[in-house]
């Protein structure tokens, strides 16, 4: 079966945050590729990145970068399959720069943001997952049993204490 | 066909913003359901909806809401259809209370957040519109043109004076 | 007696934050009933929770979450009880987020909220234990004896360098 | 009846704001007494406002100020009624001074804080009754009434282009 | 000769800050009272020390507090002693909630805001100092000493390697 | 009787909200000296005026600014005359950049800083008289009398609806 | 002589704002060329823009963008002509996410930015000046002139009330 | 060869942001000037570096400051030569109120603002590269080699994970 999401991310350093959304892909069985692309540091694979997502399958990226978090907008502008973005936290302004830089799109090209940090990546892996599950009921029969067994978690342990 | 895209919001004074997601799925042909479901004032509406949201066949949810922006957040609860977020610009605090609320989710339950106000609820459209173009060819050509003749604007007026 | 305080939590993990509620309930020897309940991960419960809080004899709810903090709110859609609500430190946003969330309600369904962290979870044990005092004279008593004590303890050592 | 709940502000300019307390309280049949206390300029009067509100029979006061917003909490200094906070819009920060003034209390003296403006407003008189709903079973009544009169009017306008 | 400068905190955890105050006036050779005065926990005592203040023969009145930092400006609410408020920087909000609720304050009761934390200890401390040697020769010369050694270690030492 | 305020302002733009330091001044008869000072584009004149003050008699200088507002600080570090810093609302961020530059100075170089706008600058006059009146019993009892009518206005007005 | 700066905008909206860097390049004598690229709706001409700017002979590019403005960085990515940024003014946030967008760029890839708006381009047309002043005696002569009579001006009017 | 670059700082605390700017212009080859120079503690000292800047032959100048971060903004009021601004992470504000204080200058004297903290000080010896290399074909080719091989870098290690 063809790789249908891709997970970007501006520098390695983005790692430990974007693993989030690979081991929830792990978890509910989806294949992915991973790949460091530099919007700033390597503009020209940004845009082959991009413009070929398409054509290779992917159906949804996830995309992280902090700061001036320009990858998730620029990569949408190239194509027209969704585009997630993740926030990476910052060290100055704790990924309110990642933020604003990755939600505040104007008309025309979209990004889905996520949360700041891993929880952000978490939740791009799972928004992707949901999407894809959408037309592939096996994946939605984990889906489901997935959440269940999250929500059974909190439910037999309602005592804070313990 | 069925209609695959519901579009909530919070109270009727998030319509002036939220018909902008209205309007691109009007351009680009995309039937679409519009309801006020308020996440405090009906929350038992609210539940029911998120619920029957997959048997009645939509495909993606854009749900809008301004100050503490509970709405998407808790359809996403209640359903694996994907929801994607629009923070309604509120009045002291400009729709960062929104833009808060909306994005800032905790692993496992996931909302895609666009812009803060109408650029935000128009690429909410659109983003539904590139969900549902993965698997309707007719669409994305129709998706393809739109963007096409988007940068054509640009490309047809580089000069700003004029 | 019965109980009439509830503390209710989004996560586990903010125990440590809710604990100051415990804590200042305990002191004055008023009974509380804790329990983890999401908004997120457990909506129905939070729901059955709510709907069934006035008939089980609670007269307050405190209410702690982080980040998109849904609980207090929600919570207060399903119940007249009056709600406090604890904006738990978050990571990125070190808990502003979860006070725009749980602060900017609309009108028509009330939150009072106490200040980020262990603090606000410590003044909303005490304001529980304010408004039950309104009926209660013996608890009236036991907390202007706690109060008096703690202007004491400061009028005590009022050199700053001993 | 005793006039149960009191509102005051630090000035007559708040007036437009705090009106919708009293608004609410009227509404739902509630006295209430309405006075100008400023924290700054009448220093001496907020003190006996606050030294004798108990014997006065209030039980809740509700405090509205902005900017530098120190009412309610310097009146929840002196008294162990419990107080709501309305942080009044100010002109250069849009309320997020008033906001950080009266909601981040510490460990000890508490303020119940409500949003930002005329919301939070109208909010602080709604929970005035809520407070006053527990041992007051006409009001009670009243007040559901009230509440799904309200849910009813938004679910007698779902349309939102209606 | 009489102690004309008090420095009064909140908080005995607010020494570490205040301290700096405290250490520079001691390098000039000026006397200063030291005491904690907390505006929640001690009102009535923060306002007979503001009453007093000026016939005690204090000439400035150095106040810190964090978060809900309402002792300077209540502090001045109560006398005509000109007051220097230092934000003590807090946890969650950084002191950005100190910094608005003491700078914030309305037309009619002032107080001169010096920078979040230890600095702003120090600068209270200075600034108290330069306005006491307008009327004090020999200070005034220890203070302008004093700044032109701190100017000449700056001189003394222009490479940032060294 | 020498001129010993001085009001100084980065520019004539910053008058409207400058002039409320006059007003007071005015109303309480004290003399004063206003000019525009631009640091960025006269910083000479700037230097020569805060090299010069002490001299000329001021015996406190409040200067007003707005954005990257750097007058109250620069005057300071020329002058040991004390420097009270009004910062003035700016077009995008509302004075909270004014706000930060004239607060946040390093340890050695003071500016009391007052509110945001013409409150600010209001009682940056009111705050100078203070500092005034410590040596001018004629003008303390000015002082004593207007701020016991400003209180006596709230006082007699105490209804918020009349 | 040919043109060595620059102007560029994300959109036509943009001309109001970046108009002023225009101006002062005009009041100068200085050429320059005018032109709307979108980073989000034409990344191609964006890229192709960048790539040819040495060799047009470009030696500062000004770019201005709003909101998730990718515009300057995404420039300076694709050429070693220095390039100025220059925060739009956006509706929403005012522009500080223009600002956190444009500013907070990554080690390795530069953009020198000004003011969030108006000022803003004002000071990109004139830093290109002053940059191109450095090799251009006669236009330094004429910078030379035009700040001279700046500071004139002010000096002129020393009076803010005349 | 002259040199062309001057690096000041208003404090040695700063060299270790600051230093990353020498990082770069010793790897591409740049002769520079490091001082410190405190606009607040030696301002007499600050003017006259700026007032020679232009004759000893700097052609552009870094400043890097914190805090009210007046250094950069001073500097460029006495010269025409360009100057880039570092705003340093601050303590209490992480540098927000550093990049405020140097961004947001008004109309007429200019810095080009670089990010908060050392990736920013990276930058802003960049850009001075950069804007040397207009005029210098050798080092116009070590700085093409530098970015060629930054690039290579990221492209040669693709895999987030090895």
């Amino acid at each position: 079966m063809s790789v249908k999401v891709a997970i970007v991310m501006g520098s390695r350093s983005d790692w430990p945050t974007m693993k989030e959304a690979a081991d929830i892909l792990d978890t509910l069985g989806v294949s992915y590729h991973a790949e460091v692309v530099s919007a700033h540091r390597t503009p020209d694979k940004m845009f082959s990145f991009a413009e070929t997502a398409a054509e290779r399958g992917y159906e949804v990226i996830i995309a992280g970068a902090g700061g001036a978090a320009h990858l998730p907008g620029m990569i949408s502008s190239k194509t027209l399959v969704p585009v997630l973005g993740v926030p990476v936290q910052s060290k100055a302004l704790s990924g309110m720069d990642s933020l604003y830089s990755i939600v505040q799109m104007p008309r025309g090209v979209t990004v889905g943001t996520l949360a700041i940090g891993g929880a952000g990546a978490f939740n791009a892996g799972l928004m992707a997952i949901q999407m894809l599950a959408l037309h592939d009921p096996a994946l939605r029969e984990r889906l489901q049993q997935w959440r269940k067994a999250q929500s059974q978690t909190v439910l037999d342990n309602p005592d804070p204490r313990s």
